[in-house]
């Protein structure tokens, strides 16, 4: 029986368990969801040990647990670890979810839930490869599991976990699935990520909400103030005003940046796809190297003053708002944390105080594509897909794979399977169920041709 | 026996009586509380009948009712409509008030509720002003009581309400009890009020929320947009930039402007009484003119994004914000609504869409200084505080003052007893006791001159 048939075989016991999975609302943002992102790595235990696992632990973080699975099948073979977490985004704003989010449903060979894709859907392709390995026999090589529930919520404890557990997690490479292709007919690797920086900021006018009539015109508002503060972050070329915040940004030569722009991609298409007349970014840029190799700053988040029903005429005394900045190489993200606290406070006008904290960081990533297990994902790309995999520069960030290169010096390699268009961190977020069946198969072919190398 | 002796023997009564209607959530604002905005109009209907009126009404509308109630002893007798609303504001922020908005307590000789001052202490001082005087047989005069559940609101359904019932509000003043004193100290007589246009905008991007590190610095985030169009509505000088805004407004004369600033105020005081080192508004007028006497747009509410607890890395679709502006003699609230909702559609970048939409408005409106009923309300703050009243602009909106004087081509007097720093429309909203009950011997008094003209 080839993978394939096993796999086709399988596929709605494969379905059922993700769509389990699915059903825990895993929000590790949420601290009322704390038992049910423990419930997520309960099940994802069971999963481990029935297929076929040596060994599978649960430990303990001062957050949220870490799931650790081995199948060590002989010493002198190659060791992967895989990489993966368990936590999925907030759902909200619930009411624009065509179906609720943690009640999974295939609509157009798309499973629509909150973590379909990312990453539940694509940690359980993991699992059931090596399933399909153990049941078919074609286990090449020794494989580890490291599976989070904190990733969405900066990592927090996953360095302590690594530099603690060091000798267990020895290996020759890092393989995650947790980025997008650019197509099915258009296989990638991701080869750059980048880092984050994610702020929150509170800006304070009077000491307690006014009445709008009898002080507005008189006192600073700090909804006004917040919003001119924001927008002084960028110029009109769209360049983040943050003194220093360019200085470390590595830019591409100009055959890299003919390479980037090399990948598939239509402005019309992305326009209509997302429904808007006109795209912005930072000028002299293309939107593949706008996302892919240049830092940005989006508010992710606002709110002050009434947001209810109908009019209240308040000048409110505080407003807040939630800031991120994505962050390339050679950015260091506590460093740009520092940058941003100290220009934001410097900004601040004499009328106003302003608190600024920092939520979470990552730092940017680059992965070689010289190395063998790059060109064992190559190969397994071309076997499956029938075509060789282009390089891609992802926006995204998984701070884990800088943490991975210094902390156990090995390097990743970012085989995802996913569409920028699946909606991650988004209402209805899918995922293809062809990109799951493809994706088992092709990490199959993964260690296969790794395990030649 | 004295009004001062029946009010004094008469204190707890009365404060009882206020409490139970203070306990009535009367929010105008909230669908949810629609039928406590009717008990709080039955309430008032009970508390007339029981003061002695010859016939009480609860009015319908296509909103909240309107009760009317009036005494009418001699038709040769002038007569007095008095106005005043049941309906109060929102709340919330809940978590800022001290006590629950709606169980009223009496700290340091102070009323804490929702609604204390604006608007139930005030019409219930009038409720026990005509108790006193059917009891004392003073009443000099008819008497008409308007009190309405909207206006908070905006007064919607009162304008079609006065034009249906001209015979019956036929009057030969207003007397209107929501404005403020200067103090204890300093009483004072509004004699202008500003006008207000309250609008609603909604900014949209991309047409679901995305994810910010895979789209961030390629399509325009709505929050920084709308923070942009925001912070353009003013300039460097504080003033609006909205074309036309200005064309209407009447320049004060430098006497006027010198009466104005002749009112007591200490910059030092009101700075830190509002916890703020340093005050902004428009450049080359001073605090007492920039509440008074100039037009002001502030940012009452804005909303957009993730604004839970943690962090999550959206670059949301849309964001929106609620935007009203107070208006002065000679600006139309429909003419400065329209100007908004063309010039924001007008500055709205290719790469967003925007929705504008209006919520309510009112006309500003200056009071006469020299008629009868004014002299008797100056005579009435003489007799009961040793001190003639005097006239100040009030920044807040009473909206029907400019409507009565239109459709029944009445003149209002402003006799209210509040404070600026009671707190209206904010949390722990407060009302002197002393201030209920000297504003009730002072409405007595009025009446007295005013019958004497």
């Amino acid at each position: 029986m080839t993978t394939k048939e096993f796999i086709t075989a399988n596929k709605d016991r494969f379905l059922s368990e993700l769509f389990d999975w699915l059903r825990i609302p895993s929000v590790s943002a949420d601290s009322k969801h704390k038992q049910d992102v423990r419930k997520a790595a309960e099940f994802l235990k069971e999963k481990f040990t029935a297929a076929g696992v040596d060994n599978v632990e649960i430990n303990e973080t001062k957050g949220h647990p870490i799931v650790y699975a081995e199948k060590l099948i002989d010493p002198s073979l190659p060791t992967v670890l895989v990489y993966g977490h368990y936590d999925v985004q907030p759902p909200d704003p619930l009411n624009l979810w065509d179906t609720p989010p943690f009640e999974p449903v295939i609509r157009n060979e798309k499973i629509y839930a909150r973590g379909a894709c990312d990453d539940k859907g694509q940690v359980y392709m993991h699992v059931k490869a090596f399933e399909a390995m153990m049941k078919l026999n074609l286990l090449p090589c020794n494989i580890k599991f490291m599976v989070e529930g904190e990733e969405e919520v900066g990592s927090d404890n996953l360095g302590d976990f690594v530099k603690a557990n060091k000798a267990k997690l020895k290996s020759d490479v890092i393989l995650i699935s947790d980025t997008a292709l650019i197509s099915l007919e258009h296989p990638s690797i991701t080869t750059g990520l980048r880092g984050l920086s994610y702020m929150e900021v509170e800006v304070t006018g009077p000491n307690r909400d006014l009445h709008s009539g009898v002080y507005g015109g008189a006192v600073a508002n700090p909804i006004n103030v917040l919003c001119n503060m924001i927008d002084s972050l960028h110029d009109k070329d769209g360049k983040v005003t943050i003194p220093g915040f360019y200085d470390k940004v590595a830019e591409l030569t100009a055959a890299e940046r003919t390479d980037l722009n090399k990948a598939p991609f239509s402005l019309d298409d992305y326009k209509k796809e997302l429904g808007i007349d006109e795209i912005k970014g930072e000028k002299g840029y293309t939107t593949l190297e706008r996302t892919g190799v240049r830092p940005t700053l989006d508010v992710n988040g606002i709110w002050g003053g009434y947001t209810g029903e109908g009019a209240k005429t308040v000048l409110p005394s505080k407003a807040s708002a939630k800031i991120s900045m994505r962050l390339v190489p050679n950015q260091v993200s506590a460093e740009i944390t520092e940058l941003f606290t100290n220009h934001f406070k410097a900004i601040a006008p004499p009328y106003v105080k302003v608190k600024v904290m920092a939520h979470h960081g990552g730092e940017p990533a680059v992965t070689p594509t010289n190395s063998d297990a790059y060109r064992a994902a190559s190969k397994a790309f071309e076997e499956v897909f029938g075509k060789s995999p282009i390089p891609t520069r992802d926006g995204g960030s998984i701070p884990i794979v800088a943490l991975f290169k210094k902390e156990l010096g090995l390097d990743t390699v970012l085989m995802g399977f996913g569409l920028d268009t699946d909606a991650l961190h988004s209402p209805n977020e899918h995922y293809g169920v062809n990109n799951f069946l493809v994706g088992i198969e092709t990490i199959v072919a993964f260690y296969k041709h790794y395990a030649k190398k």
